[in-house]
């Protein structure tokens, strides 16, 4: 990574980085993290780190004995990096958690180019680019359907042409929840968590990425959300990457304080066997929004050598496809569907 | 449709059609049907009404009891046709299959119109066209790990200008097997009736549309197939429609018997809980490629007012996704997936 490269610890004054606390070692060399603390890239790979950690332990306290397995991986060309993938399968709790942080130094191939451009970056045709992103994805689908499936992630870029011209650099991600059933007081609590780590960077962010979400989790041929939305955004940019940094610092620790209270709240419900089903048929809907229309996926599939198993880490462990299975007008489980078509206001 | 419209039967010596043996009523007026019956639009609704009705009746007679559920089916504007869904959901058998038939007659939207371009047809930017298809389309998902998954689709399409001038015809199809275990003896009885089907008409189809099958099912980013491939072919055309619908209409006949053997003799086979694991885990790879790559089902999506129910029937009824789940070389799971990632000759 030109400009990026490695500095070693005895040039210049730097404070340790404590690995010992996170899943997995960086992905980025330890004295190259250290000797650049001020660089965005660097408080990015850290942040996921920590992030990662902090989210995993927090639903390991809610299991009943069973930790993450913990992968970390490198890409087919190790310089290009690679990632920690914890996933948590068939527990008490939950069915499938899985929390993701990739950090990738990589060309961006003719394809991510044009899709670049399509989305208004200027990249000259003649130069030859690389990249740098950073980004934690998760998806948690509990095994009790009255506890919400959550998703979320966060994810830095940076590119320049082979000169070290024409930088971009840009955060993106958010936050969403998708219940089986509706409990405004849980929907209520999770968006006005996510509205206060908004609120206290932009008072437009909330309502702007409010909207933004419910208009990109949608599955246009069944005209319905994939859940009660959240905040999603792209593309953000600003004088200074630390504020965006910071902002999408808040975000990122919203993560637990929005969803945690639902899982204690509702792990333990009575469930029946029809509950159980309602859920299978909407973790159906879910996988089809994933593999039909969600960018990150198709982003991964588009990515020569990507690790095909930690971008489909998202799909549940189980689920159902009924034939024209539509839920009785009045049901609880009607109720939820009523939502999706028609988005609300929460807070 | 122009001039393929009503002709009373006093106007003309006409056979009558007994629809009594079909699931539902055709779709067309039984009067337009019985005035055009040396036309291909009505060879192909009458074939495919008479192979849907025989497929489900055999496979019933592998069921205990359960009868095909019967949906016909119209389109918003009912002028522009519907289809019948034939389902047999959650049996001893079948866990879930699916027989479903279309008839359409609609304006081509330009969407369509551009990806009939793209494939090499010849459509004038300036004319409106309109278009006439017909298939049938099935997937049969059994409850046995040892009953192979079975596809088949044979379609046929017209499409001419509003001056009905720039007429274009032709003919798609094919039946595909997915095993979850391999016996030899039975990938070699479906592939040679397929061949045997082909060879009737030109001693180069199987070969070229077998080859076209295994490139077709292909899930890119797994380098994997959906399963032991079968035949696929698309945009058939020939001097006469009669010699292709000749075609066509052998390969339709030989669903039965190339299937229905595989089902009578691993119905009662006895399935290990790891067995039934295994084929929850290879579904998912059947929903990943319908979802991801299947040019049908992407049509389906990009048709206004697509019958989704109708399409995406085609999915199973539970599938199942594990964290780079990995059969143990040597195994039966691991040989099967040998040759999905290296499709062999079979006959």
């Amino acid at each position: 990574w030109p400009g990026g490269g490695h500095v070693s610890a005895a040039q210049k004054e730097t404070t340790t980085i404590d690995t010992a606390q996170f899943m997995a070692a960086p992905i980025t060399q330890l004295d190259t993290l250290e000797a650049n603390q001020d660089d965005t890239k660097t408080k990015m790979e850290l942040l996921i780190l920590r992030i990662q950690t902090e989210f995993c332990r927090a639903l390991e306290r809610e299991e009943v004995g069973q930790k993450f397995l913990v992968d970390r991986w490198q890409r087919h060309n190790p310089k290009e990096g690679g990632g920690i993938t914890c996933v948590l399968q068939d527990g008490a709790t939950f069915e499938k958690a899985g929390v993701n942080i990739t950090v990738m130094f990589a060309p961006l191939s003719k394809q991510l180019q044009a899709s670049m451009r399509a989305r208004g970056k200027t990249l000259p045709e003649d130069k030859q680019f690389t990249f740098f992103a950073a980004g934690i994805s998760s998806v948690i689908h509990p095994r009790n359907p009255h506890v919400p499936t959550i998703h979320f992630n966060y994810r830095y870029f940076e590119m320049q042409d082979q000169d070290g011209n024409n930088k971009h650099w840009w955060f993106g991600g958010g936050t969403d929840l998708t219940p089986y059933y509706l409990v405004e007081d849980d929907v209520k609590l999770f968006h006005g968590t996510l509205k206060g780590a908004c609120d206290r960077h932009n008072p437009t962010y909330y309502s702007r990425f409010k909207k933004w979400c419910d208009d990109y989790f949608f599955i246009k041929y069944r005209g319905e959300r994939r859940g009660v939305g959240g905040i999603f955004f792209d593309d953000l940019e600003a004088d200074k990457p630390e504020d965006v940094f910071g902002f999408v610092k808040d975000c990122a620790e919203a993560v637990i304080p929005s969803y945690l209270p639902l899982v204690k709240r509702h792990k333990l419900d009575v469930v029946s066997e029809d509950q159980r089903r309602w859920q299978l048929l909407r973790r159906g809907r879910y996988v089809e929004f994933n593999l039909v229309y969600d960018r990150g996926t198709k982003f991964g599939f588009a990515t020569p050598n990507a690790r095909i198993e930690s971008i489909l880490m998202s799909l549940p462990l189980h689920a159902r496809w009924e034939y024209m299975h539509q839920p009785e007008p009045g049901s609880p489980e009607y109720k939820i569907t009523e939502v999706l078509k028609n988005p609300k206001d929460w807070v």
